[in-house]
């Protein structure tokens, strides 16, 4: 497949590297190519710079938001819930007609420890793109869990645990679930309605934060015991 | 052990019955005994009505608010969250010094498919209570999960799922891990902190009902898999 992963942080990275390993041909999209390769520096949180990332995978190609897009045949939302919109917007033609995977969360990390954009119980993120890309098929997935785990799901309790999804089009939720066991491993999905439903699972982020904290680790997940 | 319930719903059923089969005094509190016994009838949702439970599990005592609570050794606050901040207010003398299980969740059913009353990032019911109560521990406890499986953890994959509790006290959390484990057979059990966790804790409800919705049950939990 041609995907474009749109996005150049943890999650993107996450996504774009593993897509690209399996042999896809992976287009990430970013403001600028020139500034993004220029980034080579250790983060604050001792992680490699997108630069130095992008020459440790060189089959993941850079490139501006319309070039990575615009012939894909499945677009992943992996910007920060701050800026998405604004951006999705200005490349929407090239949405048209696709199933556009949306990972973003509500999350403001601007000053430090995170805010909360729009947490509510009648709007969504999603809803939000939705409403903006009204002949994209947004599909709500992964943002309730890590991004390592969004791609590896088998690196925690053998995958015993649930990947969430919500969206309006059946058959674009049936793509996304079978492109998630496929290529990522997944073995649990639980179809949550219309994508009205990004509303419980971006709310739930509050809950993995304290989880988070409490285990001192991001790497785990959410399962429906039943 | 001397325990109230505060509440007489589905919550407070839950709990008094199963704590009283136990052989513990159990005294549920109301506003009026004479009201609460004469409902009868059966309900919308096919539910008797409290005065046919209360005499099918008679070794459980209506009190008025007060009475139910003021020589109890734990208190379990199971009432709406419309009302539960006025009530525990007005009886805040009888919960100095006393741990109260806080179970309340920020709905309001009064116009049929629940509201959320303060769903927020940076408040909950859970603080509220604990600053209306300044010298009583509150442990939010048990509102993330179903009546049923409150009372009755086994019931759902042998256990094999989380109760998530939040408080200022570490005596107090003790507790009711304590309390959790051996009446009612818990597990797991997830510390996420001071009272400023209930924020996740009340914040996950629109994803528990949207799953309760996805899978036509209310009988599952959240487990956190690692």
């Amino acid at each position: 497949m041609k995907i474009a992963v749109l996005g150049t942080g943890m999650v993107g990275q996450a996504h774009a590297g593993k897509l690209a390993k399996l042999g896809h041909q992976v287009f990430m999209g970013t403001n600028s190519v020139a500034k993004t390769k220029a980034r080579t520096k250790i983060d604050q949180m001792s992680r490699p710079g997108i630069g130095l990332w992008l020459e440790a995978n060189h089959n993941v190609k850079l490139a501006t938001f319309s070039r990575a897009e615009g012939s894909a045949d499945l677009i992943i939302n992996a910007l920060s819930g701050q800026v998405c919109l604004k951006i999705l917007q200005e490349i929407k033609a090239n949405l048209a007609d696709k199933i556009l995977i949306d990972i973003s969360n509500p999350l403001d990390f601007s000053k430090g420890y995170p805010q909360f954009l729009s947490l509510s119980n009648t709007d969504s993120l999603g809803e939000q793109i939705q409403k903006a890309l009204p002949v994209t098929n947004v599909v709500k997935a992964f943002n309730t869990t890590n991004a390592l785990v969004q791609v590896d799901p088998q690196a925690i309790s053998g995958a015993d645990h649930h990947l969430f999804l919500a969206g309006n089009d059946k058959a674009a939720k049936a793509s996304v679930i079978k492109f998630a066991k496929q290529y990522y491993g997944w073995k649990n999905v639980l179809d949550l309605g219309d994508i009205s439903s990004a509303r419980g699972m971006e709310m739930v982020l509050p809950l993995w934060l304290e989880v988070r904290s409490s285990l001192n680790t991001p790497n785990f997940n959410f399962k429906i015991a039943r």
